[in-house]
């Protein structure tokens, strides 16, 4: 991309940045009040919001030697727009934190900016507020309101012998990380996925209309994510490996670095995808696979446990912050 | 404060310290849903809802050795349910984000929850959501969500004949911060004033209610704020100094440092007090104080200039972020 505005953020200063990025920023007739007061005002047909806030920190969330600024807008605003997705609703708005050094190009900044329009423009959200600042390390909080039309769907409701399945791409991020942390820079399909994450952002409001009883979105690691739901809803799953697809591009990475590929699908994060459980006998359309099942925990097991082919799998993986 | 959970943030680990914070937070019956799933559900009456989010920055915006945790929970909410204050609004949610070294004792993440969640209960708001990260300095980011009863009061409605007035402390966090600054800890009301800033919350509303024309908080300094009403009013403002009260505690500190005590109140910020226009003849309740006029720009005079007793202020100050 190119800009009017050059030089470093220390150049530009405060107010001119913030002129220059939410010119970026078109708003949708949901959006009462846009960027530039105190607040902003979003419509909230039925009279409730859904709202979810991340963090995402420089060489812990993203690597500048990794992904552009663009991706980085990208995968920001998805990681926030999956949330949304995960309760099975829409994303109608953002807003947007920025601490980074004044040292830092201010093109950077307006590609980061473009990045985020383009992943919220997907799901027809817009960028109605946000704040910038000084910072040692790049650092960038959003917060995700949408709508639940069909119904929120929580981590909790899942019933011994609901179905469990699973949208969206599973272990690509995953195997991109791995590829990227070894050097490489290709398969190109595998390290655009950690760059640019494609979550399914269909599948979550399907999910609520098809009547889902419980749901999360794989952002720390499939197997944890799951665990989370198993754990809210006191229930213990099974998953079956066979049921899972292994894409011949992780196939690839897993060859070639000398791992199980299917590893990356169990224990990697990042991808977005969505695991909601339904009842059974529900008919799920093109997009959704079942994997496993909802089961009463067995004596003597904890709920929330979650194995594969009816073991533990033998490392669930997964990411804890300040561990 | 003394807490259950003990050691630092990387022995507790993510999923410990969000449990020990959320257990910190009681919800109002206007959250249909609290934290501990992919997202919050509030209820929004009127099917709107304001929303407005700030980064603080440790050693930018907040210092430990001048602030305790509670301070800094205590400030940071108020600065957040101040941007709301000044749309008209009341704010009925927090999202908070905290980003933290691994080695930080978990007791000052508790402590600063504690002070979040005691100044948030000042205007019946719930935190009902967030993140935790690991990152170098502590770095804070808050979404405010809430509501406008009496309709949005915007920066942009100020008309010439509109009197400018005043809710709030002024002045006093900036004497604060030049007292701390110097190495001093008193007047204890001085510092205090910085650490633990006293909005007027009530006043945001009861101006909607007055029918303000335009209204801001002060976050970044009285006059840099004031000229922001007046650029996106398209007017002049011209204060009388006269006007302005300079209480006791700020004439000692002046008198102290050898500064004209006058301009903590003309240029400094982070009192969040409010600015509001009203049209000539409203009377104004206890807690507002008339200290202006809003003006038709003369010829040859830039809409947004601010004047005091006619002339240019010779140092307007107010803070900007990367210069």
């Amino acid at each position: 991309m190119s800009h009017a505005l050059t030089g470093t953020l220390g150049d530009v200063g405060e107010f001119k940045l913030i002129a220059a990025l939410t010119a970026t920023f078109e708003q949708s007739d949901q959006v009462l009040l846009g960027p530039g007061d105190d607040a902003a005002v979003l419509r909230t047909p039925g009279e409730q919001v859904v709202a979810s806030l991340d963090m995402l920190v420089q060489n812990r969330h993203f690597r500048l030697d990794w992904s552009s600024a663009t991706d980085i807008g990208h995968k920001a605003a998805a990681e926030n727009l999956s949330d949304i997705n995960a309760m099975g609703g829409r994303t109608t708005a953002l807003l947007v934190g920025l601490g980074a050094p004044a040292d830092l190009d201010v093109t950077w900044a307006l590609d980061f900016a473009h990045g985020l329009a383009e992943e919220a423009a997907k799901v027809e959200a817009s960028i109605i507020g946000g704040d910038v600042t000084s910072a040692e390390a790049i650092t960038i909080s959003i917060t995700a309101l949408g709508r639940c039309d069909h119904g929120v769907v929580r981590r909790s409701g899942a019933k011994p012998g609901d179905l469990v399945a699973l949208a969206g791409r599973q272990g690509w991020a995953d195997a991109g990380f791995a590829v990227l942390a070894r050097g490489f820079r290709s398969p190109r399909a595998i390290v655009d996925a950690h760059r640019q994450p494609q979550p399914p952002y269909h599948a979550g409001p399907q999910a609520a209309e098809l009547g889902a009883t419980a749901m999360i979105d794989v952002s720390d690691g499939f197997l944890q994510d799951l665990g989370h739901v198993a754990v809210a809803s006191g229930v213990a799953v099974d998953l079956e490996k066979a049921r899972f697809e292994v894409p011949e591009p992780l196939q690839a990475v897993g060859a070639a670095l000398g791992v199980d590929p299917l590893r990356f699908v169990l224990t990697g994060g990042d991808d977005y995808g969505l695991i909601a459980t339904f009842a059974d006998g529900t008919a799920l359309p093109d997009g959704w696979r079942v994997v496993g099942r909802v089961l009463e925990p067995a004596d003597g097991v904890q709920p929330g446990t979650v194995t594969v082919d009816g073991a533990a799998y033998d490392d669930s993986g997964g990411h804890q912050h300040f561990r």
